[in-house]
Formats: structure tokens, C-alpha cells, sequence
């Protein structure tokens, strides 16, 4: 049997799974036309209906990871010289915009400085310039840790005629999000970050503005894979076989949703925030600097630039060597710049950022609780 | 927690999986870029060569279904233009021409009725007729039971200038397949079949002919989240980030494929083999009629047309309900026609067939031991 290393996961995802849903994993796979198993997909919409705040009928869980559930949004919802405004301020603008072009989008990008959000205003500058058809925006951006403010620009779209898709991988479970009072369109997220459920499912919601749009195509889909118009047969009443669906995954999925509702959503984005608050506390007294501006600052996922004296690259791997804790490395432009250090889902926990803050103390030579009695601190406040 | 129902899962599709890779599936997850992971992705390319009979370095697992890595293997090889020459004679070939419509290919359809494979000359006339890029077929047609032959055809592709890609989702590590030695340039499967491993990961394998293609294309791939060339950086030396790797899934992977390598690939062929053919006798002496003729028959997946007194929609539900027993129906023009009846993996047992013949014996009221004597007798010659 494998063996596998005691991990704690601190980096932009996966993040620690629960053992009951590990458990749920290794329940005996059945039919994915089982009645039994009908039932349990029925629970998981239903369930991802109530963490994402939205009535939308079509929330389901598409069979790949995160980006699987990036490309079928852009798949459906986009056809060939349709007018799409994206945010890029990261990696995964940045992977929006290849998508886009691999299926004819005309793509208008709104390049802004790593670190910082889109401002609504230049969502509205490009609205106004030209007819558009869509607006992408990156929730929370896994590779630089900020959080896009997302109240009013969903009106805001809708008043020029466009839909607000939404990329939410890393913030759902662990950030609120309001899909329905907020007027998103789409969504997509991951599994493998708040949530804490293993990867290989990506939530997808469309809302009914974005169904028509799915259903009024001109052109096919080019995925049959990611086909939404007969995925929703398949998770419709209709039950039409597509694929097989990930069986077990699905019932890891619905043991975590179960988890993230019964701790309750508002406490839950409350416990990322409380000990986001208290590593970044640390993280200052430790002399390290925070990339992101604190009021656009994602809680699941910080960003720092440790002093100059500390190789980043050394510095992660005796983490994990020693301590066996993963943090992630800077990408794209922050590589060499910048560590990923997350506290997501299960992973964020008081005790878990203390543990990490003291490795750094150690490994980094600093006077033993510089960064963690800050952070003590910051907790009992 | 869930409850999931007792099943014995011999439709076409998932079968039983072992408890020992459901343990696997559950063992902690970790991060796609720990060294401990890669690892285990190396140890899985290498036990998927073995189970494929394949030198080819790009050996991988699609993070998706089977339908992921049919998919992937028609966006990665076929360009806009290209012709390809495709068997259809069920489901699983219709969808390959799907798949190949969206993607521009100029497809030729070599169409027989269901219930009979692909004549090697049918495959022939067409390459003679046209220049053709690529021939795909159906190894194991989860539709029909039908068992594709595939000796010779590599070489007749390649005298042609075209190259041979298989489906072989239900007969990987139920049916002898070389891919080297049949001279395949491509080919891809599933978990959950022969292997008995759940559902969520697709094997995919590309000879060094077939990454020419994929490196000296004109044009992207369609798909960003299949997109081969940027994925082999991630499973080859490089560790490139891609996605999210479906962690767990991976590890069910390795324990799934160390079992079928433990049991040896020629005694698991001849498992299947063996088992089928008793289950055969077994149908035939109930007076059922097998749909496909012996020698195209598929072990791992029998089509079977019931007697004409027997609802087959009833059969089915009853036997999942009064038995938890699971077997499929028919598709496309054979819905309503036949069942289908797997024997697969972990389900392949004479217990499991027995068992299935008792109950049917019992819910179609024949004369008890009708078809269970026959096809102990069978087992035990």
C-alpha cells in the first residue's frame, strides 16, 4: 500500500481534507445511474445551491478540477467573436484570456498591476466603448492573493447588456459570495481550496440569463466533455446518460458541503478572516511585507514577500522537509518574489498558522516568538 | 455520513472496486507538486506502459472520465481539415464522430450495423480511396459487446500514411491488448471497467508518431484543459504546473493498477475469458440470445436478448431492487432489445455469475438451475 507523508497544507490548494469526508471518498462506488446515486447528486446541487446563495436550478459539479469547470463556463457560454471583457491581474486572468481565444472570442483585457482588483471603472470604460457580450472577473486570485470587490458590478454589466461570469476557485467556502444578490450570471469554483474536498470536481452555476444564452447559441459547443446542454440532461430530471460521472468523488463532495453548512456559512468565512488576520500580524512582526493592500486582501490565500536574506526557495523546502508543511511559491512575474501561504477550509485553523509562523522563526534564525506571540495576540483579540 | 446501497455492479460499467483502492482513495491528500506525489505519478505512468504493453514515454492519466481522454485524444491529434476514417458500429464510435465534427475533421464513417466490428477491408478501401490522417475504432464497443480485431491494422494504417488510434475504455485489463506490438500510435481507456478502479481518470497514450503530430500542428488545441502539449510538461520531467491534479484519484490509480500487474495481465485476460463463456452457456441454456456471434464477442461486457416474455426494463429493476444486483441497458437502437451484462474487474467471479443467472432463474420463473447447472459446468471444465 502507498504511503503517503503527513502534510499540513498551507499553499493555494489543495488544503487538508477532513477524515469523514476521506471517508466519504472510500464509500463502494455504484451505478451512475443507480437511484441511489441519483439521490445523492439531487443532495450535492442542492447543497452547492445554499454555499454559493443562489436559486439557480443548472448548479452542478463538472467531472474535472477547477480549470475543467473555467473552460466549460467559457465553452458554453462564449461563441466565436463574441466581445469579452476580462480582468487580468493574474495567473488565472491570464488562463481566462487563452481559453477565450481558443474559442474566437474577441478578448479585451483590463491589465492592471499584480496585486491590486479590476476597478469597477474600467469595467465601466469598456462597456461603454463597445457592445459586449460578457465580463470575467477573478473572485479571489490564487497567484496573487488579492479579493475583487464584486457589489454593483453585476448590475452594472446588465445595464450595458453584458453577463458577469465569476471565477470563485479560491474564495467559495471561505469568502462570502452572494451569487443571486450580487447578479452573477456564472460561476465556477474548485473543490480543493475552502471547501477542503480532494480535487477533481468544479462547481458550475449558470443562471437563467446564462441558459438562454446556452440555448440560443448559433454555434456548437466545442468541448462535448464540458457540453453543458447535455450535462444538464444528465443532472436534470431527464437523467440521460453523458459520461460517467466521478462516482466517489461525488460523495466526497456532498460529506464536505454537509461539513461547510452544518459549521454555517457566516462562521465560516469569520474563521478564514479571524486567522488571516492573526498570520498577517505575525507575518508583519517577523519583518516579512505583505504584497496585498489589507482592504484587498483574500483571507484564504496571503501573499508575502519575506526579507531579503531569506531564499524563498530554501525557505519552502525545509518547510516541508522538516516541519512537513507545503506553502506554495510566487507565479508567473512573482516567482522568486513572493511565498503562497493559505488557510483554507480545514487548514485554517489558529493552531496551524502558529505552527508555521514558529518553522519560520526557526529556519529563518529570528528571536523565538517574534511571529508568534503577535499572532497569539492578534487570535485572543 | 451516506449510505450507500449493497450493490454487485455488472453492467458495462463501473464495476466493483476492491476495498483495498478504496483505501487508497482515502488516504490523506497531499499537494500535485510534492515530491512524494510525483513520485506516485511516476510509478502510475510506469504501471499503465505495463498494462498497456507500451514503451511510449506519454502515458499518462486524462483528469477526467473516459470520455475526457476520448476527447483529448481528438484534440490533440486531429486538425481542422484533417481526414479521418472512423468505425461506427455503436455508441462509443458516434461519439468519436461528434467529438471529431467540433473539431473541424472531414470525417469518413465506416458504418456496419451493431453487432459486428469493422472489417479490416472496409478500413482498407477507405485509406486507398483518400489520403487519411488518422483511423480511430472502438476496441471494446460498451454499446454492442463487440470485440474490435485489431491485429494488422497498425500496419495497414501505416502504409497508407495514416496513423491508428483505439478506444479501449472496456477492454484494458480485460482483453489482451500490445499496443506496441499492434503497432497503435494512440490510445486511451478508463478506470472503472477492467481495472476496477472508480471512476475519474481516463489512461491516455501517444507513440513518439503521434507527439509529432501534436508538436508540428498549425493550429491549437481546442481545448485548454486537454491541451496535451502544455499537459506533458506537468507528467514529464519539467513538473510544470497545469491544473489541480485529482489527487486521490491518482493514488486509487496506483493500488488499482498494482493489483492487475500482481494478478498478471494473461491470467486476468484469461479470468475474463473464462467467466464470460460461462456466463454464456449459462444465458443460452435460459434459452436468452447472445447478440453478438462468438468469435467478436467481448469477455468483459455481454450484450443479450432476453426472451421475448421478459420486460427487460422490469428484469432490471427488479434485480437491483429484490437482489442489488446492477446490469445495464441497451443503447441507441438497441434500447429495449437486449441487456447488458458485465463481468469486469473485481465483478468478473464465477460467484457473481452464478448469482446473477439464480436471480433470474427466479424473477423470469424458469425451472430452477436451468442456467446456473449449465454454467457450472462450464466453469468447472
Amino acid at each position: 500500500m502507498l504511503r503517503i507523508p503527513e502534510r499540513l497544507l498551507m499553499g493555494p490548494g489543495p488544503s487538508n481534507v477532513d477524515p469523514a469526508v476521506l471517508e466519504a471518498l472510500a464509500l463502494p462506488t455504484i451505478g451512475h445511474l443507480d437511484p441511489a446515486f441519483l439521490g445523492i447528486m439531487d443532495d450535492v446541487q442542492e447543497m452547492l445551491r445554499q454555499v454559493l446563495n443562489t436559486k439557480n436550478p443548472f448548479t452542478i459539479a463538472v467531472s474535472g478540477t477547477g480549470s475543467a469547470a473555467m473552460e466549460a463556463a467559457v465553452d458554453n457560454l462564449v461563441e466565436p467573436g463574441d466581445r469579452v471583457v476580462v480582468g487580468m491581474n493574474g495567473v488565472f486572468g491570464t488562463r481566462l484570456i487563452d481559453m477565450l481565444s481558443r474559442v474566437g472570442a474577441e478578448v479585451e483585457a483590463l491589465e492592471i498591476t499584480w496585486g491590486l482588483p479590476i476597478p469597477a471603472e474600467a469595467v465601466e470604460k469598456a462597456l461603454k466603448a463597445n457592445p459586449t457580450k460578457l465580463v470575467m472577473l477573478v473572485h479571489g486570485e490564487t497567484s496573487t492573493g488579492v479579493l475583487q470587490p464584486l457589489e454593483g458590478v453585476g448590475d452594472l454589466c446588465h445595464e450595458h447588456g453584458a453577463m458577469l461570469l465569476i471565477d470563485c476557485v479560491t474564495s467559495l467556502g471561505g469568502v462570502p459570495i452572494h451569487l443571486d444578490d450580487w447578479d452573477i450570471d456564472a460561476c465556477y469554483s474548485g473543490t480543493q481550496k475552502c471547501l477542503s474536498i480532494p480535487p477533481g470536481l468544479s462547481p458550475l452555476s449558470f443562471s437563467s440569463a446564462a441558459l438562454e444564452k446556452l440555448e440560443g447559441r448559433d454555434t456548437r459547443v466545442s468541448s462535448w466533455y464540458l457540453d453543458m446542454s447535455m450535462i444538464r440532461e444528465y443532472w436534470g430530471a431527464n437523467r440521460r446518460y453523458h459520461h460517467t460521472a466521478p462516482i466517489n468523488m461525488i460523495y466526497s463532495l456532498h460529506e464536505g458541503l454537509r461539513r461547510v453548512l452544518e459549521e454555517g456559512l457566516e462562521e465560516r468565512w469569520n474563521r478564514h478572516k479571524h486567522n488571516a488576520e492573526a498570520l498577517w500580524v505575525g507575518l508583519e512582526a517577523l519583518g516579512w511585507e505583505l504584497f496585498v493592500e489589507e482592504k484587498y486582501r483574500l483571507a484564504p490565500l496571503t501573499t508575502v514577500r519575506p526579507p531579503e536574506d531569506v531564499d524563498e526557495k530554501n525557505l519552502r523546502a525545509q518547510l516541508l522537509a522538516d516541519y512537513g508543511i507545503e506553502i506554495g511559491g510566487g507565479l508567473g512575474p512573482l516567482a522568486g518574489q513572493v511565498v503562497r501561504v493559505g488557510l483554507m477550509g480545514t487548514s485554517s485553523t489558529p493552531e496551524n498558522l502558529l505552527k508555521f509562523l514558529e518553522a519560520v522563526e526557526i529556519i529563518t534564525g529570528v528571536t523565538p516568538g517574534l511571529g508568534t506571540d503577535a499572532a497569539e495576540a492578534a487570535l485572543a483579540s
